[in-house]
């Protein structure tokens, strides 16, 4: 839980806990994956002859795991999804999962939806993977292996270094399973990476993230869009700017976009548009933000290469990694324009009105 | 495509193309049932040592599909999933999905994104079922087997017969589904009651929903929430106030409301509660009513039980129907209150601003 007068007074010049959080992400990342690279082979032993991935998360965790649903289609081959918790937690349904290999993330471990999922992920015979920042919690007593993350403690309440280093494990997690699925290179050059990839994001120019800032606060309506391995972090970037700053915000794929709400986006309402540095998602982004234009509304864009970014009223470029590997690193522009937009708000960073740092659902 | 001029000239004072084909969901409901009850065995048969059933769908279908996840999980014990159609389409990933039955549903047919990505899962070595309205489509010609529904001609652009007759669609593939996996007891006796079912929620009380519709016109923010069987209406609902009224609307489960998005719930924004007749989620959304008058939201609720509508501050009651079934007629109080609130503020129901009866996305 956040101290609130710590954190008040903290915003009198001195760094928010929120901000000094998102700089230790180069550090908490390496750590991570120092921690959790060599447990790859232990990982892909318990994923022997489990034909299908199923992710157990909610909130920030949720979209991690959203970014390990894509990367484990792409990279594995695996078919993967995101569990329904009241399928196990309201309704207990007797589903067969003995072909499965289900991974619950939760950052404290302790949240009960979750813990209690994972209990029925093994009633129904699936394999269990916990993904948490908390060594000696329930979730990861329970599981069949735990993949502890490195954050450290984490004080502000909106998820920052704890959820990066979710995403980290879930890649290390679905490496193994593309190693154990037969697929031949890992991401180990890339892995190497991850920590100058964070430390370059801290860099971004202070001048833009101020203005991207100072346009989020001048509107009521906020919609965020991406698609694809980059879209976990288009949800994140959302649930970030909804929570920290208390603005209403959606996050939507560029294809469901067109399907219905496109038809709300005009100068009213501005578009944060998320893209990875490369892949096929990134043509159909840089049309996006024309049409958005078109329509009026003011977009933001983070990442893409340099034809997004120019169709973007404002850009920030995303990390110098590959599509896959990029989610490790690509909400560190959004968390510095959040931390920034909630200050200039008069609002705390730190303690969100009405979030407490552990939730609890059914 | 609508037509706009006959659809403006209908608004003054003969009924909307929407309103009509909002009232023809009883017969359109009965004739899918009737035309699609028959092929349960051949449903059957395809899904024959198929351990899991993947769903393919975009907007309202989308809403349709969330629907069949929920039911194949509860009803049929079948670990069941949306597919995330770019890891088809634009990345073109090969997965394995040789033990996979894909449903795709789409209302033309000949939407290319659903196109491509059936022909995807049948590389991927999936069974495949088509549910579309339009027999003579791509999307049937494709499929092992096609479930064609019986909604007849759609003009509105806002699909209501098309979606409703979807939903039917799926429970019936469901249905054969938990057959085929042994399960006792089918559904029988209540498809035989849908069509009532689907008129007595034309007789929802005309002073309720003009309130309601009168609530929604005053409001700039909305939001809807459900969780479980009745989740899908409840993202349909959200999805027709937003495409035909032009109001940002989110759908969000009860549980993902508590992780962030309930810290923006105050006065200035309305909230939409949608609930099954029975089941486990019922008490939990009455709970949330409580909570969410507590910040001065107001609530309208749609369905649930008698407590539910109590803890409301405006509310309609939905089907005499079982949770399984509920979701082939709940959607029509959302729609009837939709309607209305389109002409209340002006818009025309039938042909809503910047949208497509097929939309085209990658």
């Amino acid at each position: 839980m956040a101290d609130n007068t710590d954190a008040e007074a903290s915003m009198n010049g001195t760094p928010t806990m929120m901000a000094a959080e998102v700089a230790e992400q180069p550090v908490a990342l390496e750590a991570t994956l120092e921690a959790l690279l060599p447990l790859r082979s232990k990982i892909g032993q318990l994923a022997a002859g489990r034909k299908r991935l199923l992710l157990v998360a909610r909130g920030s965790s949720d979209n991690a795991a959203i970014y390990g649903r894509y990367l484990a289609e792409l990279h594995a081959g695996i078919p993967a999804s995101l569990a329904a918790p009241s399928v196990a937690t309201l309704y207990d349904a007797r589903v067969d999962l003995s072909d499965t290999l289900a991974i619950c993330v939760s950052q404290s471990g302790s949240t009960a939806e979750i813990v209690d999922t994972m209990a029925w992920t093994k009633r129904g015979g699936a394999a269990t993977v916990a993904i948490t920042n908390v060594e000696d919690s329930p979730l990861a007593a329970a599981a069949d292996l735990s993949l502890i993350t490195q954050a450290g403690s984490e004080r502000a309440v909106p998820a920052t270094k704890s959820y990066t280093t979710q995403v980290a494990a879930l890649a290390v997690a679905v490496d193994a399973l593309a190693a154990q699925a037969g697929k031949k290179g890992t991401l180990d050059d890339e892995f190497a990476r991850v920590g100058d990839q964070a430390r370059a994001m801290l860099e971004t120019p202070a001048e833009t993230l101020d203005a991207m800032a100072g346009a989020l606060a001048e509107v009521d309506e906020v919609l965020t869009s991406g698609r694809g391995i980059a879209f976990g972090t288009t949800l994140e970037t959302a649930l970030k700017l909804e929570e920290t700053c208390l603005r209403p915000v959606r996050g939507l794929s560029y294809a469901d976009l067109k399907h219905g709400p496109i038809a709300i986006v005009d100068h009213e309402l501005l578009t944060v548009l998320v893209a990875g540095p490369e892949g096929p998602t990134v043509a159909g982004l840089t049309e996006l933000a024309g049409t958005v234009r078109e329509k009026h509304s003011l977009v933001l864009g983070v990442g893409g290469d340099e034809d997004f970014r120019a169709a973007c009223d404002l850009a920030v470029p995303g990390p110098d990694a590959s599509e896959y590997l990029a989610p490790l690193t690509l909400i560190i522009p959004p968390q510095l324009i959040v931390e920034r937009l909630a200050r200039k708000l008069g609002l705390n960073p730190d303690a969100p009105r009405g979030l407490k740092k552990v939730t609890q659902t059914d």
